[in-house]
């Protein structure tokens, strides 16, 4: 585990046992450099970190001191999912999500768009010009069924940043990480197999395996640290679970970055009971935090992780360009990957590869994940102002959205059809489960620049749902 | 049935029955306008698609004669596959064929590409590159998941020309006709089902069934006129089946449009077993004879067909645009839709959209079906005068395949080997089969413009099947 990890871990583990208390001050730098025999810069890596996830805050020419509670909201409670495998419902609402367009009048917090009005983005669209543009015309023929090949070098390139070793010809190309979930799923399982989630978990994956016919076992989630090792081992214990399927870094829509011990003890626990990890890494490049997180596929020593990603939250959705990286299980992925869609479009992939190539996916990112920090502290802060006390955020650590949860006995359904007509729209939380459950949550994305309307847009969410409060409060 | 088609087939079976005999001359125009009354032109139509389908010939001055057959080379027999559901096999060969990527020094015939270097593509290049211009980047964004909506209101249009009467609410874009195909089957059956297939069938037709866990049973067909009914509601009384999928226009790999008669008589079938229809028309626009034939799901009056296709064929294969109408399955094919790639790449439906708006879509086919048409009479005569006597050859009426078959234990796998060292390749006919038949069999491709290189491509083919078949004999 990176240094400054391992430290950070350990500081938060002692504020969270109280050793440290809510507002007094933490020990300096250089006391802990050498306490722990590490370099000046580790220790304010990991002070950096626990000021990322709120848990300390700095204080000019005094150093560091455990945040006051009381300023932060609180986070929202670990999940208690069903403790059986079931059948996954909810396509409704998903569907009522996906259909909407974006439209000129309607606020969309729930839609997963990245923020795509940047300039980092311009080679990107030079590049797709100019292809067009070329004698050859490469973006009219088929491909390969792997995918571009140069676009797979850059691929793995990339993923040396989260500790992978790779070769292009242990990568697949797919139609965005939609595809390469599918695939991956697919090549794992048989229809009623069982497959164990973090919970909540993206609409997407979920919807998946009930389109495949899977049961999906939703595993009690830490809102910090994200899926319970413990709830995991007694659920591998009771039930025939064939795959772990989870986003660890950045995950949606809870925004946590899972500590790389937990990585690990996953990891071990998925070998020792012989099933297969699909780990889904969609936003592990927008993390907050330099370097970005290790992936559990970096830890992965037989194959047994499939790795599914895409360039949609980090470049742009409408390209379609995801790919997976299924260790053991290549071959089974070619064949569902050929079955499914042939092979991908060319010229977003090509696009791709030279925006890479040229050095502008990193500037890009680096843009983009100071943009959503930014974007996360005054959402963050939005609705603690507007909201009902009592609300629970989460406290995201890459990535741009934020997961909200309000009374137990809120209708989230309810007033995103309040909101509808007020021109603003959210993720209500029960398309985050299996089974319905997160009623009383929602998800918004913070990814656009702030502008005066989404301020206002957040404050029409808070004061509506303020208002539905008090309306059942005088029913009942 | 259109007019002139009644006629052609009245007509064809007259010389099939041996009414008119090889060599005598047939009704004038103007007799047989009187005789069924109709109109001259339908008559010289009905001439014409008897001319493109080999059956007659013309002499200047004279009218038309029944063709000498013994010029013509014999047609490929009616298809004897298995009387029993399968579980379909090939992936490796189907792999090898799509793992090659174009290389300079081998001349693929086996690959689905049609020809791209044709100046009436340029208005589409002309769009991709406007619209990488574009300051609202529209190819950047999540379409609608029903793909977008200019791009399926143009395609709703062109479908009026195959007899469809479709709104664009009834159409679902997909990322090529594969990704059709592998949705409206996933939203028919289950694991296990049985699917009825014409036979031989496009590999990745069969593969999709494979992958999908279904089994396909193969039905006889004829190289003229499609599947055979009698031998398809044998099948229906015997077997559950749940599904017929078919490829009825300018079919792959055989070529031929199966009768109106009959695409009328196979729906009926349809209806009295309740089953579904799946209609892959990927090539129904690049049929030599005008106007263009109609589908059976032009004829669907209860929902059952479910229409696969893409401009892969008609365009350029690496856009991976295609569509499905649905039917009554629409809203099942959606959700399939959506677990499989999300939302496809927004830029080329765009563009597409753009292309046929532009008027650019019609001049484009016409161009192609008779540069098509034109290659398949050259390849015809090449096969016929490099291969060995004996080989039979398919008599496509579109599209740009050609099948060929050889003496009965010709193994075209061992061919295939031994033409890649002559930096030539074709597709062995055991990848359209579910049980590895055909395996004397090949298809070849004619799409591209005839150069003299083709020539000694296809001579070298011929040449190197009468060495293996002379080396057997003088084993034996
Ligand atoms: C966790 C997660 N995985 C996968 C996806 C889908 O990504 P893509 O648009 O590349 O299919 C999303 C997007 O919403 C996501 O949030
Ligand atoms: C009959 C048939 N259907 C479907 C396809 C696949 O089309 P697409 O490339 O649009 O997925 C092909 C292409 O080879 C084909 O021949």
């Amino acid at each position: 585990m990176t240094l400054y990890l391992n430290l950070a871990e350990l500081l938060g583990a002692r504020i969270e046992q109280g050793l440290y208390r809510p507002g007094q001050r933490l020990p300096s730098v250089r006391a802990l450099s050498v306490e722990h025999g590490v370099s000046l810069s580790t220790v304010q890596q990991a002070y950096r970190m626990l000021e990322d996830s709120g848990m300390v805050s700095p204080r000019p020419k005094s150093g560091y001191f455990v945040s006051d509670h009381r300023q932060l909201p609180a986070l929202p409670a670990v999940s208690r999912p069903a403790q059986r495998p079931v059948d996954i419902s909810q396509w409704e609402q998903v569907l009522e999500l996906i259909r909407s367009t974006p439209r000129q009048d309607v606020v969309q917090l729930g839609r997963g768009m990245p923020d795509i009005n940047t300039p980092t983005l311009k080679p990107l669209l030079r590049s797709l010009a100019q292809l067009s543009r070329r004698q050859d015309m490469p973006g009219l023929y088929y491909d390969n069924i792997h995918g571009n090949l140069a676009l797979r070098e850059q691929v793995a390139r990339l993923m040396l940043d989260s500790g992978c070793r790779l070769s292009p010809a242990d990568l697949v190309v797919t139609t965005g990480c939609h595809e390469a979930l599918s695939c991956s799923i697919r090549a794992v399982c048989e229809p009623g197999d069982i497959v164990a989630v973090d919970s909540p978990s993206f609409h997407g994956a979920m919807q998946t395996l009930k389109g495949l016919g899977m049961k999906a076992l939703e595993i009690p989630t830490d809102p910090l640290t994200g899926i319970s090792l413990e709830a995991l081992e007694l659920a591998l214990e009771q039930w025939p679970i064939k795959l772990i399927q989870i986003t660890p870094n950045c995950n949606n829509p809870l925004g946590y970055i899972m500590p790389e011990a937990r990585k690990k003890a996953l990891l071990s626990l998925a070998q020792r009971y012989d099933v297969a990890i699909l780990e889904d890494d969609v936003y592990g490049d927008l993390a907050y935090t330099y370097p970005r997180p290790r992936t559990i596929k970096s830890f992965d020593d037989d194959g047994r992780v499939l790795f599914c990603s895409s360039f949609s939250k980090t470049l742009a959705p409408g390209l379609r360009v995801g790919w997976v990286a299924p260790g053991r299980y290549l071959e089974r992925v070619l064949h569902m990957k050929y079955i499914s869609t042939g092979s991908s479009a060319s010229q977003p992939q090509l696009a791709i590869a030279d925006f890479i190539a040229g050095g502008h996916y990193q500037p890009h990112v680096r843009r983009m994940r100071s943009q959503y920090q930014r974007g996360r502290d005054l959402m963050s802060e939005w609705v603690t102002r507007y909201f009902p006390t009592g609300t629970r955020v989460s406290r995201p650590q890459g990535g741009f959205m934020l997961w909200v949860e309000l009374p137990e006995h809120f209708d989230t359904l309810r007033l995103n059809r309040a909101l509808l007509e007020q021109g603003v729209q959210v993720a209500v939380g029960s398309i985050f489960s299996a089974s319905g459950k997160f009623r009383h949550c929602l998800r918004m994305n913070f990814a656009a620049r702030p502008t005066p309307q989404i301020e206002a847009a957040v404050r029409k969410v808070g004061e509506t749902a303020l208002r539905l409060l008090d309306e059942e409060s005088a029913d009942a």
